[in-house]
């Protein structure tokens, strides 16, 4: 990528993923299986991600480098289901060196009442050629400038 | 069922589920997918259900009763991996008498280490013929006979 | 809906479904699980009833009806991998009046090789108030219309 | 392992392996989603390779190993539903150096009625440092010894 530093719009803090709730995604109460919420949220950082020319993984002259969820939690509120049409509002709420925080909001697309809210923490780890395992690690410096953390919300 | 009043000993607070980490439930990174954490809490859950000759989701004379997930949150310490046994401790925190509220910590089987923690709130809910929807009503009285609160840990 | 019989153009046999893979559809080996294309094919075929203005299942006057999946099969020649964009190519190969056989072709976007190709049939169930189970019975008239067979490819 | 070869007791051409059906397993239609009894096929493999002391998947030497599906399909004749138990009873139908071929017949434990019917093919693949992709090669010598053809039914 060949942003400038100059460039602050590109920098994100927040970005809305609209997916449909697919039928295997329900369970036998007739309602997304409250799992799936998860899958939702981590879909939603990827395709943040994506937005900005990131790659969660990547994988280079033998070093592998990647974020583990270290903490994921959601509150339920109302359920959806089949066919719904779910968006999910991340913003980004804790940003250090080697670890995000996002917020996650759902919503039925063109409804103003939150029907979940979650909460994930991913760290930054990496491997090279010969290590046994990850370890946490900086995250990319291109990840780290293009990321920013949400202002605090006016009350 | 035909237990006795004066059975405290059928009363549990407690339960250990242990299943082996299938394929499919590891992703790219070569460990168990996290949203797969909540399922095994879940499962768990049924299982201590099961042991205790309950059912979370019954249909009975038009009446449909069941527990709806409220909150689910997990730490995660350390990976698990495929052909893994985990050992899934449950522990009943808090019981009210329309709401349950359970720990849960994962071990590989045998090992001391926990490799994640997570918790899970319930709410029963029922629905009638003829009504609209689910709605939080009192667990029933056998479940709320079975199923009691953990002492608190001595420290 | 209020198509005109007299609108051939309304009628479909073929449909494309695009999709980009999420990590929690990886596997360990690195590719997306094989059950997986399983759900992408039910996905399409969602999306395709979806396009006619159709619904799979629906619910009305205490009458239930849907469709089961009696066969299901598929075909792997190359993997596809966390952020790949499949195209999925479904065609209606057989229809019946309680019954429908679709063709799956898998395809990385832009690519014209196949990395999979599946089938499925699906066969149309009812249930009203009082009945047991669910039992075959002629799809709904709108259905019958809208979907047709695709004319056999000439060679 | 130390197994002899003048033990052909320890060859093996089927094995049943036993679950219970998970709440999350299920759909909105009340029943194991479809795309699970995949699941269900390769855990049996899994658990009939480790009931031989093999594993599917090696990394030794720098050297990766696996078996890929190559096909898989599945008949559908009952449904199961949420704490079903279920016995899926494989049968290595096909053996040759590098591939393998299964049936999978379910059902509802001590039940004789197959609930549904499934085949897999897996081809053994394999990839050395260096190697830029997965190629298909031989089976381990252990494999090919300790898994045997079914015989023919009887008629």
């Amino acid at each position: 990528m060949s942003l400038a530093r100059d460039e602050p719009h590109d920098m994100a803090h927040e970005f809305t993923h609209i997916r449909t709730v697919e039928f295997a995604e329900t369970d036998m109460a007739g309602i997304v299986h409250f799992s799936n919420f998860f899958r939702y949220m981590e879909a939603t950082e990827h395709a943040f991600f994506a937005s900005l020319g990131l790659d969660l993984h990547t994988e280079a002259d033998g070093r592998v480098q990647g974020f583990v969820r270290v903490h994921a939690s959601c509150d339920y509120l109302a359920p959806a289901t089949n066919r719904d049409r779910i968006a999910i509002h991340l913003t980004v709420i804790e940003k250090r060196e080697k670890s995000l925080r996002y917020r996650c909001e759902f919503r039925l697309e063109g409804d103003a009442a939150v029907i979940a809210r979650g909460e994930m923490q991913v760290v930054h780890v990496g491997k090279s050629n010969g290590d046994e395992r990850m370890r946490a690690c900086n995250m990319p410096a291109e990840t780290q400038r293009l990321i920013e953390v949400a202002p605090e919300p006016r009350t």
